[in-house]
């Protein structure tokens, strides 16, 4: 069967007609978004590794590595798989695989991927990777997870050199390097406080760089950073590639990590929902609630199709509500909205439906959809 | 390419060797919710339709008919046509169907299903449902839906004669009956409360029912309640069927509607996880973040696997944090949690792991999942 709304492709105003809630992408805007950042990265001499956990697309993952990025990230396993089912080439896992099965998979992997790589964060786990990669005869990439701070995963930099050691030493392992991501300063809203967080991290893992170095364990690859300090890392100069994901879609919290400026980034993600009920005055329902939205970041942004003023909230599993004061929204009028946060959001949907202007260009497969394990 | 974790099935421990994060079933737990529910609705002379919203699932939704169900609810269209492919034949669609392609889609559906029904609560939408119908040539049966003063979805009672009438002369339409779904009475905590909430709205609907009697419009069907009110509505001797949903899994919302007391029905329902990262004091990381749990509702609660006292917190899209102060979780350690919210938790996922005990025994697909449009 041919998927919802294939049916409406490239014929006029199709985009309005779709069967909602729908996940829309602006064509035209992504496009802009990942040239631009192909050429912030150019003009910083530093390399792009996107990381694929936002979109979980190979077509995206495609348009990124055609503009020049030289790989993506993605943020497990399964992801991975799917995106290396796709044709992708060159993947980091950014998450710690440590079970004897996940490991299993991730040799599996290794020997059908050109360019992988995994990380790891503990010594333990590193020899059993080593004792697996042995066996499987092709050499396990791998980059020692650095903690920033934020506690998540990775080894303090006063511990990382003896990991370093035992990896570099490892006949199945190839060290490559160094990982360090510090989620936890992306979406400060201060940009001030964004920068001192942001390059204070990389000024300990330059540190823990020379002293690496010193000790003939230099690392090649730098991977880390984020969309909220694309413009902060280059600056330091220690990281050697940048794991930006969410400039791809842009969504209400990256957009409020810019207050009162404008976004380096356009927004072109939206959740397009259908007014289903409207009988009271000033309140509206519509047909996208929990399930077509990630709520962990707080409501959506009405974008369009609503009254000026208006605001969404969520209205339970399956709908939504929208409070206004002019006009009247009557059943079957359409809402476009800003989606509050988008890598969750985008896990919810089988697939994207792609728009140039009001016409319905494309519909893309989200593989990597609800492949966390 | 065979599933995720089928190599483990009907093995020995298969349980705790899943790759994570896992949706698991305990499959005793889920029987027995489902007998007792059913026993509950035949000891009270009221039909059972549970909603197929928080499963989506045509293995479970057939346990239930089984049991002595008449059929099931639908939240949307795209739910009721994926359990419709899976030979479900007695399908209410509990949101109404607004749009000219939904209504397109509805009448296909209704063509193909013995016992469709839809909800209405709108007079335009009702004209263009009985044009259709007309033309499709099967009458459309039709539920007008009333509401109970959430705002949600509904006409008003005062309202409800008025649409009941038309949809009642409509050629195209059959009027079947009401529903009525007091979505904000579920979750009070406060027993007395919930029964006070409860009946008083029914206690209208009460009177709609003898209003529309004495007008020669007697609903013959009126569907409604949820498992927070399942042993209250019936009491009311209102409504012929009941659309409880979360009773087959429940969670830690709904555990928490019966506080102190036993809940009458069994958590059968978790997310398993697996520790990735443990290289702090008294904190650990695990596998499984926003895109393994749905967020509306706070955090899971850890059922086994972490030393006592130990909580879970959300540590960003593909992670959680377990804080502990006993003994020491290291990578690799396997974790279970109730979840906060079963339905859209359940929306994230492609499959149940069905467990009985330690073993995996089944791997039910979730036909809806993701079916919102």
């Amino acid at each position: 069967m041919s998927p919802l709304n294939a049916d409406l492709l490239d014929l006029p105003g199709g985009r309005a007609k779709l069967q909602t809630p729908a996940l829309v992408i602006d064509l035209d805007a992504l496009e802009r978004n990942i040239a631009a950042m192909a050429e912030h990265a150019r003009k910083h001499g530093v390399a792009l590794r996107p990381h694929a956990k936002t979109h979980k697309s190979v077509e995206i993952a495609r348009r990124q590595i055609a503009a020049g990025a030289l790989g993506i990230c993605c943020a497990k396993l399964g992801e991975a798989e799917a995106l290396a089912d796709g044709g992708i080439e060159s993947i980091l896992i950014t998450s710690p695989v440590v079970t004897d099965r996940g490991i299993a998979r991730l040799l599996a992997l290794n020997a059908r991927v050109a360019d992988l790589m995994a990380v790891c964060d503990n010594q333990m786990v590193a020899a059993r990777l080593d004792e697996a990669a042995r066996a499987g005869g092709k050499k396990l990439r791998i980059l020692i997870d650095i903690d920033p701070g934020l506690g998540r995963t990775g080894v303090s930099p006063a511990e990382a050199p003896a990991l370093v050691g035992f990896v570099a030493q490892a006949e199945g392992l190839e060290y490559a390097g160094l990982q360090c991501y510090a989620g936890q300063v992306q979406h400060m809203e201060s940009a001030n406080e964004r920068r001192a967080a942001s390059l204070s991290a990389l000024k300990e893992l330059g540190a823990l760089r020379a002293a690496l170095t010193a000790q003939g364990l230099a690392p090649k690859i730098l991977s880390g950073g984020g969309t909220g300090t694309f413009d902060i890392d280059p600056d330091a100069r220690v990281l050697t590639e940048l794991q930006v994901g969410s400039y791809v879609f842009m969504d209400r919290q990256y957009n409020e990590v810019w207050p009162g400026a404008r976004a380096p980034f356009e927004t072109s993600l939206y959740v397009q929902t259908t007014v289903i009920s409207a009988n009271r005055t000033g309140l509206a329902t519509t047909d996208a609630g929990f399930k077509a939205f990630a709520t962990d970041a707080g409501a959506p942004v009405i974008a369009r199709g609503a009254p000026e003023g208006a605001s969404y909230f969520f209205f339970g599993d399956e709908q939504g509500g929208i409070i206004y004061s002019q006009s009247k929204l009557v059943p079957g009028d359409v809402v476009s909205c800003v989606v509050p946060h988008c890598d969750p959001t985008v896990n919810l949907y089988g697939c994207f439906h792609v728009v140039r202007g009001e016409m319905l260009v494309g519909i893309w497969p989200i593989e990597g959809r609800g492949r966390s394990a």
